[in-house]
C-alpha cells in the first residue's frame, strides 16, 4: 500500500500548525464509527484493521514531502520539525477484522497525542471505510449462497488498484472463495481463479480451435467460455472436444456462461454436458452478478455451481458508501462531544459489549470504557505506543472469524432487503456522561 | 501509481500461456468504449489517458513477480522468459482527455502484439472507467455552478488512496478549483483548500478561543468551521473575533457550515456577517452535497460561494460504474466481433467524427478507421511503438480543453436527469464490414 504521510487533508497540516504554535500535545481519543447504516444493510463487517495497523507503524514524512511542504509556503519552520521527526505513538484499540458491528459502535479508537491522532483521520477513514463496505457487502452473497464458489471478479472497475486489491481482500475475508486479481494472490495469498476472456476464443479463427488450445496450455484449469457466439452451441463444442482433449489426458473442468438468461443458459447447457458425458464438468456465471441476483437464481434452482462477482460488489454499487466518521471524543482527560445538527456524537472512550442467546447476538450496549456491562467485550488492544500487539490474525484466521460471527446473526438479519434493526442500547452511564459534557458550559460556547 | 504487471486478471496470464504455446504474436488491436451510459448522465467525460501511458511506458515484471508466478506452478519455463522480457511496443490511439464522449465510441485503441495488448486489459479498464467517471461526474456540478469555487472533499470516502488521488486529479481536470487531498498537490500540482475540523473546535475549551488560535497559526487562511456547536451562535462570534484579529492585521476570509439546512443557515449567517461588517466574508458548505443538491441551493439562491464536495462525487454515488469494454476488434488482420447477447461489438479499427453547429456539438459518427468521414476526428496517435508521442498535454491544458468541451454542449445534455440522447450514428462502411464479419461463417463456429 502506498502510504504517504500526505494522503491527508489539508486541514489536518493548517490544524497541526495551531496545535504546535500551541504546544497542544496532551492525549487525544478519537473513535470510527458508522452513524447510519445504508438501506439493504442489517449489519456491517469490520475489515480493513491490518492496513491500519501498517499505515501508522510506517507514518513517516519524507524529505522530499518536508521540502514540498516547505515550498508551500504555509507552515512554519518548527512545524516543518515538528512533522519531519513525527511517529505515531499512541494506543489503537479495535474490532478484529471480521466483527459484525452496528451503527453507533465504535469500530476502532485511537489514543495518542492531538497532532498524531488529527493527521491520521483521513487515511484511518480511507482504509476502514473502504474495506468494511466491501466486506459488508460481500458477507451478503456469502449467506445467500454458502455452498457456491464466490470469486470476486471485480478489478477492472472497482476504483483505482488499491481499491481492486482491498477489495480481492476484504471479499476474501467475507467468505469469497478467491479472486481474479493477480497482485492479491502475490499481496496477500487470496486464492486465485481465472481462465479465458471472450477475445481468446475472438482471436483464434474457431471457437472449437481455441478450446482445443486453452486447454492444451492448462491442462489443469479447464474451464471454456462458451458465450462468445452462441452458448449452446459453444457447449455442444464442448462437448465434441472432450475426446480429443481426454485422450491427452486432460479433463475438462467446466465451463463459463456470461451474458443472457443466466438461469435459462444453465439448464440447456447443464443437459447438453449431461448428454455428452460430461456430468463432473461444472457451470460457472458471471456478468452484473450481484446478491439480489444471486438469489434470484437460486430461487430458480438454476444449475450453476460458482459465480464471478465483480462490478456491483467492488463498487458496493446498491451502497457506494457509509455514513462513518472519525470523531474526537476526549482531549486532556475531558469527555469532547460534537453536537452539529443530526451529526451528534456520544462523548468519551467507550466499549462495545455484546450478548448473545442460544449463539445467535441479541443485542449490544454502548458504554463508557470500563463501565460494568454485561456481555462480550468487542473492543481490544491492537497497538500500544505504536508497536502492532502480538497474535494479530493471519487473513486466514479472520476469515474463519468472520465466517463465526456471520453464522451468529439472527435470520431476519440476514436478509437482502427490509431487515429489522439490531438492538444497539446507549447505557445509562454514557447518557450521563453525556449530560455532564453538555452541562459544562465551557463547551457549548 | 503502483503499476505492477500483476493488476491484472489471472486469466490474461493463462490466455498468455496458450498465446506462447502457439507462438500468436501477430497484430491485434483493442477498443475501450462504453456500452450504454447510466441513467442521468448525457455524456462523459474521457479522463485517465495520462495514467495509462505511464503505466504503458513502465509496464515490466520484477524478477520477484516473476519468481512468485514460478512458484505457482500455473505457467511454463518459456512463458515465465516471455514475461521477464515484456514491455509494450504498441500504438495508442486516443481521445484527449477532456474529450466529451458518448456511447459506443471509443476513447482508445491498442494496436499491439496479442499477448501485450491482452495483459494490459484488466488495469486499462481500471485506470480509464475510474477517472471518466469522476470527471463525468464532477462536470455536472462544474456546468450548475461555473462561478463557484468548487473543491474536492472526497479523500476518506473515496475507495482506497489510488480513487483518492485520482478522483482529486479527475474532478480539477473537469473544472474543479482545487481539492483537500495534499497528496493530490504534490503529485498533479491541483490546487489545495482547507481549514479546520470540528474535533479542532471540541480541542479547545471554547469555540472563539479556537478560532483566535487557528487565525493566528494560519493568517493567510482563515476560514472558521462554525457548526460545531450552533451555526448562529457559532456565525456572531467570528464577528465578535473580528476586531482581535484586525489589530493583529489578520482578515478573516470566511466561514464553513456543514451541516443543517444549509440554505437557511447561509442566509442567517449572510446577515449576521454582513451586520457586524464582516461583507467580504465568504460562506462555504460542505456536507453530502452533489450536484442535485447544488441545484436546489442554486435555485433556493442560498449565499453560497464556495463548496465541498465530496463522498458523492468521488463514489460518482448515484451511478458507481460505468458500463464500459475494452475488446478486442482485430487480430491478424482480420477485424473480429463478439456476438454475445446484449454484449455484441462493432468490428475493426474505428474512429469517431464530430459536427458542430454554431459552435455546439450536433452528432457523431462511428466508422472504420480511415473511411472518408465529415467532422473532427477524435481519436489521435498518442503513444507509437511504446513511447509516448511528444506535446502530451498537461492537466491545466486538459482541463482548459475539458473547458472547451463542456462549453459546446447542447443545453438539454447538461439537464441533471431526463437527458435527450445525442446523436452516434454508426457509418454504412461500419455496418457493411459488420455483416462481412458476420457472413465469415469461420468466426460464427
Amino acid at each position: 500500500m502506498p502510504n504517504s504521510a500526505l494522503l491527508t487533508d489539508l486541514y489536518q497540516l493548517t490544524m497541526l500548525q495551531a496545535y504546535c504554535d500551541q504546544g497542544m500535545e496532551d492525549i487525544a481519543v478519537f473513535e470510527f464509527f458508522v452513524r447510519k447504516l445504508p438501506e439493504n444493510r442489517g449489519y456491517l463487517v469490520a475489515a480493513g484493521l491490518a492496513q491500519v495497523l501498517t499505515y501508522l507503524e510506517q507514518l513517516r514524512f519524507s524529505a522530499a514531502e518536508i521540502d514540498w511542504l516547505a515550498g508551500s509556503g504555509r507552515f512554519k519552520p518548527a512545524m516543518l520539525d515538528r512533522l519531519a521527526a513525527l511517529k505515531f505513538t499512541g494506543d489503537v484499540h479495535a474490532m478484529p477484522e471480521g466483527t459484525v458491528f452496528f451503527r453507533d459502535e465504535p469500530i476502532l479508537r485511537i489514543t495518542a497525542p492531538l497532532p498524531e491522532a488529527q493527521l491520521i483521520e483521513s487515511r484511518i477513514i480511507n482504509l476502514l471505510h473502504f474495506q468494511t463496505l466491501v466486506a459488508s457487502k460481500a458477507a451478503r452473497s456469502v449467506l445467500i449462497a454458502p455452498d457456491k464458489l464466490l470469486v470476486d471478479f471485480g478489478m477492472r472497475r472497482a476504483h483505482g488498484s488499491e481499491a481492486a486489491l482491498l477489495a480481492a481482500r476484504a471479499s476474501y475475508l467475507a467468505g469469497f472463495t478467491g479472486s481474479a486479481t493477480v497482485a492479491a494472490g502475490m499481496d496477500f495469498g487470496i486464492p486465485l481463479f481465472g481462465t479465458m476472456a471472450h477475445s481468446f476464443i475472438q482471436a483464434h479463427s474457431c471457437e472449437s480451435q481455441a478450446f482445443i488450445r486453452f486447454a492444451e496450455a492448462n491442462p489443469d484449469n479447464v474451464v471454456f467460455l462458451i458465450d462468445t457466439y452462441d452458448t449452446e452451441a459453444g457447449a455442444q463444442k464442448v462437448v465434441d472436444s472432450a475426446a480429443t482433449l481426454y485422450a491427452q489426458g486432460i479433463k475438462i473442468k467446466g465451463v463459463r456462461l456470461d451474458s443472457g438468461d443466466l438461469a435459462e443458459h444453465a439448464r440447456k447447457v447443464r443437459t447438453i454436458l449431461d448428454r455428452g458425458g460430461l456430468n463432473h464438468a461444472t457451470i460457472f456465471a458471471s456478468g452484473s452478478i450481484d446478491e439480489y441476483e444471486l438469489e434470484q437464481l437460486l430461487a430458480q434452482q438454476a444449475p450453476i455451481d460458482g459465480f464471478g462477482i465483480g462490478t456491483h460488489m467492488d463498487t458496493s454499487a446498491d451502497a457506494p458508501y457509509l455514513d462513518c466518521a472519525y470523531k474526537l471524543q476526549e482531549y486532556a482527560g475531558i469527555p469532547r462531544r460534537k453536537r452539529s445538527e443530526g451529526k451528534a456524537t456520544w462523548p468519551g472512550r467507550k466499549q462495545v459489549y455484546r450478548n448473545y442467546d442460544n449463539g445467535l447476538m441479541c443485542g449490544d450496549t454502548v458504554t463508557v470504557d470500563n463501565a460494568p456491562c454485561p456481555g462480550q467485550p468487542l473492543l481490544q488492544l491492537v497497538m500500544q505506543r505504536g508497536k502492532t500487539a502480538p497474535g494479530q490474525p493471519m487473513l486466514i484466521e479472520a476469515r474463519e472469524y468472520a465466517a463465526s460471527q456471520l453464522n451468529s446473526l439472527p435470520r431476519p438479519l440476514r436478509q437482502l432487503s427490509h431487515t429489522p434493526e439490531y438492538p444497539v442500547i446507549v447505557s445509562a452511564e454514557l447518557q450521563a456522561l453525556t449530560k455532564i459534557v453538555d452541562e459544562q458550559r465551557i463547551f457549548k460556547v
